[in-house]
């Protein structure tokens, strides 16, 4: 099968970057002596997750129980879901997950969801492993570090059938701070007091073993961190537009890993000098970012979305002919929300495909 | 099953909607002597087909390959595809589709392409049905009215196994003016070439049936263009925040159709005043929008984005309380893309769980 036999727009994944990014990933983090639980909310694949796994990850992070599920399906073990599973169509899968994988975490910031998550393991007669959410300050989840976060560590410890692990505090908006100075800034500050009651509830004897957070954006920030016992990157495997922009250690681009996911498109129309219409717009590439498609491989073409099915490419400046029925790939603008438009990830290796691997998309 | 066997976010049809919403167009059609050939793009969904095609609906319109052959697979013909099938995978497939329902069209905007068709028709021994795509001035596809049509239609016609049926002309622009008064004038700038265009083939005794466009924003506007045979309205059946916002005939709410299309997600983390965090971010809401999902049956509740898995409502003047583990529904910002995020739908008929659809989203 080569690439002219696949549907159009199609998903891309170039394996050798892909092994490239989860092999140096992974030697960062035995480097630094961390854990490494990589985040499937970006490839909800997994064949991925399979090889990070075998490349020294502990664990594997899902955002979603049907990740999750995914994931315990392939026989992949180390799950921690980091969205709290509230309500009953939530409880009764993780219970049935738990059983399946017993060693399976997931994550609580309120004291009567915690109580909710005891009462379904003593239904069920098994023992739920969590962790407690800390909020980095962006009051989206999380209990705050603290007391707060301390008196629940102790309601967790008198509740039976729960089996407190550790703690989680992940700064999404740290990992996007443009500027590797003020990103580590931002992550230090957002950090700090998470990991300052992880000190405080072991010091109180609870049994707190992990403490977990990091991303793409902060993974070589956040080792420096005291107390960091993991890290849960996603977007590494991958990368995207968003990412690169926000600067690395040393120079404008971040490129610490390489591009491993394209959208491939077809030019369908080109009646107009200058213009090529591409049949990929709203449902092939992310658009909750200010960031567009870049062209690869190609110098002095702009995309912009031109509806559900379509962009429009200005080729005015195009460093070779574009025409109608041409093929082109595009890094996407950002990888978690574009890998979910997609079933199927087609795996590329010397331009030949040599795999498709199912993506765990949607909700159900 | 009730609402709270569901899975969170799911995605939720209002069955007396949706049905009130499908026989209100083909009314509207009846009345002005047109054809109704409804867009699947919105709904991609072979059970509410069904009800157009029941409601007198002329056939399907669809914008993939993909979404045409969940048509077909369900019994549907009269099926129009509304993008150039340019490309070897779309050929083949839609070679094959028209063996399965001879009567599909697609459309066409270049002579390239045209032969491209035929030829693939002749490979096959079968005709392949076309319109003519007329550019309504957009420069995304579509051939320029007047003279360059002309020529390509007369092309077409000597094409052994092309049938060239009419022309397509879709201002998907003009569908979103604000204002009904400054929307007719910009539908009528955008499709009155089209329709001269359309006489001017006729005239040269080709014969060319059908003058297909219009959209749910224009629908009783395209009514008054002399020449338009049929109707592709999509949005209609389900309705958003973006098409409300639009302004109707007699307000400045466009509420024509009822909305029956909702996004129920929960609280799952409430550990601030004024504040809930909901389980529906990016990957369950379209983004492709400057319009946020609006909150059904609530009062002073403003939602904002927090993330691919999270949104943050501000409930500081909400009418009634809100806390963890609760259940709301909102009206999406773009019914499109927001449905090409799930692969089900759930149909509810008075707060019960009647059926669970099918959505044949995305591109394999």
């Amino acid at each position: 099968m080569t690439k002219d036999d696949l549907p159009s727009p199609a998903l891309l994944i170039d394996i050798e970057a892909l092994e490239a990014n989860i092999a140096k990933m992974s030697q960062h983090a035995r480097a630094h002596s961390l854990q490494l639980r990589p985040h499937a909310k970006t490839h909800k694949c997994p064949e991925v997750a399979r090889r990070q796994i075998a490349a020294g990850a502990s664990g594997i992070c899902c955002a979603t129980i049907r990740e999750a599920e995914a994931m315990a399906a392939a026989g992949i073990a180390g799950l921690l879901i980091t969205s709290e599973m509230v309500g009953r169509n939530r409880l009764e899968r993780l219970v049935a997950l738990t059983r399946q994988q017993p060693d399976t975490m997931s994550v609580v910031d309120n004291p009567l969801h915690a109580e909710q998550l005891n009462d379904a393991a003593e239904a069920a007669g098994i023992t739920l492993n969590v962790l407690i959410d800390i909020d980095p300050n962006l009051h989206r989840t999380g209990i705050q570090a603290g007391a707060a976060a301390l008196e629940l560590a102790e309601k967790i410890d008198r509740l039976p059938h729960l089996n407190l692990q550790g703690l989680q505090c992940y700064s999404g908006i740290s990992s996007h701070v443009v500027g590797f100075a003020e990103r580590r800034k931002h992550s230090e500050a957002a950090m700090t007091p998470a990991l300052e009651t992880f000190f405080t509830i072991r010091q109180k004897g609870l049994p707190v073993e992990i403490m977990s957070g990091g991303s793409t954006g902060t993974y070589n920030i956040d080792t420096a961190l005291d107390g960091m016992t993991e890290l849960q990157t996603g977007s590494y495997v991958f990368m995207d537009v968003d990412y690169r922009s926000i600067g690395g250690a040393s120079g404008a681009v971040y490129d610490d890993f390489a591009n491993a996911l394209f959208v491939r498109a077809t030019v369908i129309s080109a009646n107009h000098a200058g213009l090529a219409t591409i049949d990929a717009g709203f449902k092939a590439f992310a658009t909750d970012r200010p960031h567009l498609p870049e062209i690869r491989g190609i110098e002095g073409v702009k995309y912009h979305f031109a509806g559900d099915e379509h962009g429009i490419l200005d080729i005015k400046e195009a460093s070779r002919e574009i025409k109608l029925g041409d093929a082109l790939e595009f890094i996407v603008p950002h990888c978690d929300p574009n890998v979910n438009l997609f079933d199927k990830a087609y795996v590329v290796r010397d331009e030949e495909i040599v795999d498709a691997w199912n993506i765990a998309r949607g909700y159900n």
